[in-house]
């Protein structure tokens, strides 16, 4: 089950160690729960659907994925926010860390409105030489001080935020949906996007049922608001807008379930 | 801080045990995050729900609730399910359980369409009659047991699911924001959403504006498909859109925002 | 991967759905956070059994069981008060319940110290019989009530806690340990002690590196407090205590930990 | 019930923002569980003593804690791997971080046989040197970096792991005695260790019952192998460790499990 490692960044990755369970196993869960079975693909297909757009998420806790990640410190402060999984990361104090460091192609320009974010590409190559010589120079103090016998807890002290790192990931589909919803979002920080979709492919091959009901619902999905959804009941008839969604290849229970969204439950 | 009990159902209750920070302990956990600080109500009204409709869930954390709860056994089934709080249960070990059964004024039909749900009441005094028999009975059998000297553990095999029970509930603010968008929806039995109601008045009194927010985006909001956005983008022009979101208050970020989960980010 | 079903009890079982990992994934993941590696079966059960016992858990977690059972409400209702779970369970909202009830073979006599416990059996057969009717008429008022058009949700109300339900149950081996140190012991209701052995037997069989160091450390160890080892210190000798360890095989960085926790580090 | 600063480290603090509950509220919830209740103090503390050296440990987590907190990156990264905590901390996307870092008193040894430990001071004047000048000649270029327009997020990448930050931290108590127990360690790091003293200053005066049997049974307890108490078993009568116990203090129940840790229960 093992994958080969999808290059990220300059020098990171992400590799595939193992998964338990396919679409197959959400289906099998939820036959569970909800009782007799669903034979064909395209059943199949529907029930995960189902279960996805009502957020019935255990089932899709029944996946699980492993990963081992080659990821510059900045980014795995950020990864390991998310606090429902399990993690083995390189230990500073037992190893030596390698010189590994982060180096972006660019830099980004701070973004005008948006506080946390960046926009376009700054071209200087001085700052690029700035953080190169920075990192290069905190790794000869780093081996200097292991040198005069400073504690390797201690001598990292003085590496930057850009060193890579390994660890291995281990988390299931429900809570995996989650962090790349988080991870893939415009607002996330552009390095760890990257990540994201390497990891992204690799969920995408294993679960395509699942991943293709995440996408429609959740990643390219958006919640209105109650103001949002009485603007748009002022302006539409569903009449309208059932013809609409028709068109686009909704029907059944689907096309109602949308219809109910901005118009409620037909009396 | 404790509160009066809210009774539920025929013999139930919920109790506010003891809350630990409100509105304002938001706002401080977010200023950690996001930086230097709002000051009035309105401000802190203006952040929350920035928080709440960007599903910056920490600061949420931040704020804890506990409660003290009497409900039968088939309902705890369903509100244990959820696994991000901390619990104290009577033990039917330790204690001989009292004979207090939830008796419905009325049941309700099987619904024909939702195989889940229920629709309609019952009018038939005899279907009562036979609940309130079979658990008098079942109590008399738990009360033989217990005389002949049968474990507390063993003889309470035979209690049904409609019996009271007690227990402590404690759960922070997102988990609880969680639990009540589930618990409240139409989708839960109403047993089970008639218990929400109750915490929900509590956590309504206790944190008026992130309530508010949670109102407006979470708990009265809805998720759109890809499709469906797409069906709304080909009917609408965002002039009109935006024009009717005016009218009804929205300004700034919120409106820019809602324009573009339908027609995407301006170029 | 897929297991036999092991009976348990009359009529429950656990089979093993999938497992993810075995001994050799918990080395590769403490490899990672550790440094470099082992090779022989002999490294790798030291290396697990340094982990066990200083409880460096976190490699336990790569490894991951799913399993399938069925068991009665009373059981399931301590079984899911473990919260480090993925759990599908039959639903009674969705399907009728099948007429299978948990009828032991004798029950036990409440324990005279033990508040929780039971002690010795009861040969009582009148006992017996007094639960298998009242099991009996619940079911019968269950499908009249059904038949009278009874919302599911509603009829199973009547039912008892020793009526059998299914579900999947997913964890990682770390959680899986604790749920067995706790289920295991003595204080456990014996019920889901039989359920706790049966996983038991399943997971020794899956990862006998670990289960080996689990019995040793966790599940036949006892922690002592500080005055128990205070009273030691006062009772021996290191020499003394050196030796009996050393005759049952102790020796190395065991033995010299074994010796600390009563003697305290060497100066 | 804010509380002042607890300096740590050269410029880090703990500071308690707020706690929800006390020894009082433990046994509050136990009482819940386990039937009624204790009156007086001593038996108060009678109880709590059982609930933590029988580990029933969910009385524990109704009591919680926030504290405000300023470390170095390192530090913080060894205190973010505990998952069960609810945490916000300063973005540095968001914000232009402060050029603070901790500047150690001494560096301390490379540990000889404990691969992740350290040991003894390193007199060496230029070791601190070279670490004060690399962390001022790291911010010197973030600050030319973010001079240049460089996103925030992205100048951050030069900044060293020394670097202070501050979060929020609420946890709850049973949570936190883990923590504590872990990272009061002579194995955790130095750093790391001196805020787990700080948080347990501030515990110890919010819940000395619960902290007094935490001492006791977790933090200056130790889990002895089976191997280790067969040891014991051989080397000592019962009643010789009957009476060191006694003369330490130990008597009733606590006696009684003293002494079957070692050698079993009594036919």
């Amino acid at each position: 089950m093992e994958g080969d490692a999808i290059p990220v960044l300059d020098k990171g990755f992400v590799r595939l160690v193992d998964v338990m369970g396919d679409d197959r196993a959400i289906v099998q869960a939820a036959r569970v729960s909800y009782g007799e079975g669903t034979r064909t693909v395209r059943e199949d297909a529907a029930l995960i659907d189902y279960l996805m757009r009502h957020r019935h998420t255990s089932p899709f806790e029944m996946v699980e994925f492993k990963f081992h990640v080659k990821a510059p410190l900045f980014v795995v402060r950020q990864w390991f926010r998310h606090r429902t999984a399990s993690v083995n990361e390189i230990s500073g104090r037992y190893s030596v860390l390698k010189d590994e460091f982060y180096e972006p192609n660019a830099f980004r320009r701070q973004a005008k409105r948006n506080k946390q974010g960046s926009e376009g590409e700054l071209a200087d190559e001085e700052a690029l030489a700035l953080l190169r010589e920075a990192e290069r120079e905190a790794y000869r103090v780093y081996e200097k001080l292991l040198e005069k016998g400073v504690a390797r807890e201690m001598a990292r002290l003085v590496l930057p935020l850009n060193l890579y790192t390994e660890f291995y990931w281990k988390q299931d589909l429900h809570n995996l949906f989650h962090f790349l919803k988080l991870r893939l979002s415009p607002d996330a920080q552009w390095e760890i996007r990257e990540y994201a979709k390497a990891i992204a492919e690799i969920v995408k091959a294993h679960v395509p049922l699942a991943w293709a009901s995440f996408e429609e619902h959740v990643l390219h999905g958006a919640t209105l608001s109650r103001t949002e959804l009485k603007a748009l009941e002022g302006l539409l008839t569903p009449e309208l807008y059932e013809k609409a969604l028709g068109a686009l290849g909704l029907s059944g229970s689907r096309l109602k379930e949308a219809l109910e969204k901005i118009f409620g439950p037909k009396a």
